[in-house]
């Protein structure tokens, strides 16, 4: 079974480990360890422990170098979001972890194989094995293709109230006028698309889309943003 | 001012910063950057954001390592207590951090300097910085010098409760039964030394020393699981 885990590792990741035991370990619940005594086994506990502290980092890492004048409240949220077990769980799912755990018979029965706070420990157990086994230039390559990306999807983007944000932003040095104006409203009444422009002292610095006013101004906010974060880089 | 933090740095901790103006950062609060507008400075918040993340990791990494039979729930207990503000307070103080800390004049006069909450933060700070410069390397060289001893020292104890850790660690394959009785009472009543030994299924494995019967059973359990985790390394 670890096998075709190993198999698809390389397939889809290039990952290659060196201890398959750290790769058993960090797939293995205690369960099954309690149902098969006298062999040795670990479960993935510890290794989650540092799983855990591996991901904190790397994904602090990335935001803070990514986000050069996002404040620290902002890039705490964010780290909150980015880091959940409800966001965790779906990357272990996305890797196809669910088929590879070992598990007792009891829990197997009782559906924890789908049980979110166990692909969450899976994922982070997975992290934590391949930091100890290849270190952390392996676990940056590995979730800057699977978590990374999801901060360009927007998976994150409730953790962020972009207009405060982009107000704090702006009123950093002295005091800025913003203004949100609503630049198209098209589409039948059920299914209206609004588009909002944002405004610093009557610049446009930014535009946005959604099926409500609300919603473009938070778009519209977001998009301005990530423009002046990239020019102050 | 950081000058004279540099010399200090490189006295005692063979410490050379690259990056004169991330150690700026890192000992600069919001306060003073308020009262000196306009001179581009930066606060230490986001890189106490960073350097939160690599203390967790690098303190996790440790006890990890350090004690390879220990269970999550302690090794998560452990952590805590070393990573928390009570904690890194004490290791900026034992730094001479408090001397280098950049206050604004109202928080200097609502004595900041010495608060616990803060000088947490520099700690915190100062690792990030160390981290942005130099590499997780060299932070983990320097906390070998300035956190782990205090494990030596005891600083911890109380975040682990040895006599369930030793009973969890022997009946971890069986039962195992475990005694703890008292070897020698001696010295006056009102300073009363009390000698436990422990044993495992008759055979003593460890013994401690205390002011009672209860601290001398957690000295003794404690030496047992010592010498446990290391003929079991």
């Amino acid at each position: 079974m670890i096998k075709d885990l190993e198999n698809e590792l390389a397939n889809d990741f290039d990952i290659h480990f060196n201890n398959h035991e750290l790769l058993d370990e960090a797939f293995t619940q205690a369960s099954y360890v309690n149902e098969h005594p006298n062999q040795g086994l670990k479960f993935y506990e510890r290794i989650e422990f540092l799983g855990d502290a591996v991901l904190q980092l790397t994904v602090s890492e990335y935001i803070y170098q990514r986000y050069p004048k996002m404040p620290q409240g902002e890039l705490t949220r964010l780290r909150a979001a980015m880091v959940q077990e409800d966001s965790f769980s779906k990357f272990a799912l996305e890797c196809h972890f669910d088929k590879y755990i070992r598990l007792g018979h009891g829990e197997e029965m009782a559906g924890a194989r789908q049980r979110s706070s166990l692909l969450c420990d899976i994922f982070e157990s997975f992290i934590g094995a391949l930091y100890l086994d290849q270190g952390k230039k392996a676990v940056e390559k590995f979730i800057t293709k699977v978590i990374f990306p999801k901060l360009d999807q927007g998976w994150f983007d409730h953790a962020v109230d972009y207009k405060t944000s982009l107000q704090e932003f702006l009123q950093r040095n002295g005091d800025v006028d913003i203004d949100y104006k609503v630049a198209k409203e098209e589409g039948p009444a059920n299914a209206r698309q609004y588009t909002v422009n944002v405004y610093a002292d009557n610049q446009k610095i930014g535009s946005g889309t959604g099926t409500s006013k609300k919603h473009a101004e938070m778009e519209a906010a977001k998009a301005a943003l990530n423009d002046l974060r990239k020019t102050s880089k």
